[in-house]
């Protein structure tokens, strides 16, 4: 038997781009037969390690302006809402330190796609404590409790050794996707390229010598 | 009767992906219905008035070494040669100056993906000016003259008036793509959207009122 191929999907809260991703993500790979790995990550330490110090959509304004107005042409050839958010980039700490938690206990794809849909489709402001705590309750989750355990030592710990992973393993944007075999996609743009090797490759392991 | 959409491809001779936008826009336009119209430039002064001083691929390695991958992986899907030239970014002021040339004369597109499969081809020098002659000679062109008029001043102001016109309309990488609305579009990945933005742009202009 075929073992099922599986794709590592990297994503931070505060990018754009890896909310296209996130919003898609898992009926494109329920329809090639790709199990999903949800990883959250900070992008901040990346950025800071190419020497900057905020986005580069706000570094280089030029290719800010671009990207909004790409962003709102991909969400509509895509059907998915699209908002314009006054604070760009958002804090995701507190998001990433939740679906990190989550990630072992199957709620963190809809957390994340909440915690997208009210920064990018609502306009909301994902750093007020409130707006994690209003999605873990609409999950039907102990709200107060999962936000302790999310900020406690061990879990605050477990992302940042996610983010040396990160620095030795090249990444060096989001959405980033992971084949089994270490192949790195870039891109929203590569999700279908990330896709069709993870299927590649798991033809390969399961073909005999 | 509805007018022909127009679209404008801007690329640079140094620049990986406008290699492979250049090998296929014109197979995808002829299918699509839309005329393209090519327009050769020099991102250098981009870049520097980006605070760049050269290809942010050198500049920012781990984005240098995934763009190498990825260009082999896209090439191979686009059934497009490939070939990491040693020489990167390869310096195509010639080129350049010869392909503005010939946009007025019907041979700038066989001219640029001649260029073009030389330097990422086959891996040869475009700069070496042998390299243009004998690309300009196999197009049955008087290789001698042309270079001598490329290299006249008109043509040579002509192509540093293209920087201004580049700098003012917010283009910021290559390939880029123009519809005649000016709407933008960046990147290899850019081109089926761009074409469609072309249409539909053409069946508006067409439409009553």
């Amino acid at each position: 038997m075929q073992r099922q191929p599986t794709l590592e999907f990297w994503y931070e809260f505060a990018s754009t781009y890896s909310y296209l991703s996130a919003m898609r993500v898992e009926a494109a790979a329920e329809q090639a037969g790709v199990r999903v790995v949800w990883r959250p990550f900070l992008l901040g330490p990346v950025f800071k390690a190419q020497g900057w110090d905020n986005s580069p959509f706000n570094l280089f304004p030029v290719k800010g302006r671009y990207m909004w107005r790409d962003m709102e042409r991909e969400a509509a050839r895509l059907r998915i809402p699209f908002y314009h958010p006054k604070i760009f980039p958002q804090n995701g700490l507190m998001a990433a330190r939740v679906a990190l938690l989550g990630s072992d206990r199957g709620w963190t794809p809809a957390f994340t796609r909440a915690v997208y849909t009210a920064e990018f489709g609502d306009g909301r402001d994902i750093s007020d404590p409130q707006t994690i705590l209003d999605i873990l309750t609409g999950l039907n989750l102990d709200a107060e409790a999962v936000i302790a355990e999310a900020q406690s030592d061990t879990n605050k710990t477990r992302l940042r050794r996610m983010g040396d992973e990160v620095l030795s393993r090249g990444l060096f944007g989001a959405p980033t996707f992971f084949a089994e075999d270490g192949e790195m996609f870039w891109g929203n743009d590569r999700l279908e390229q990330a896709l069709d090797w993870a299927i590649a490759q798991a033809r390969r392991g399961a073909a005999p010598g």
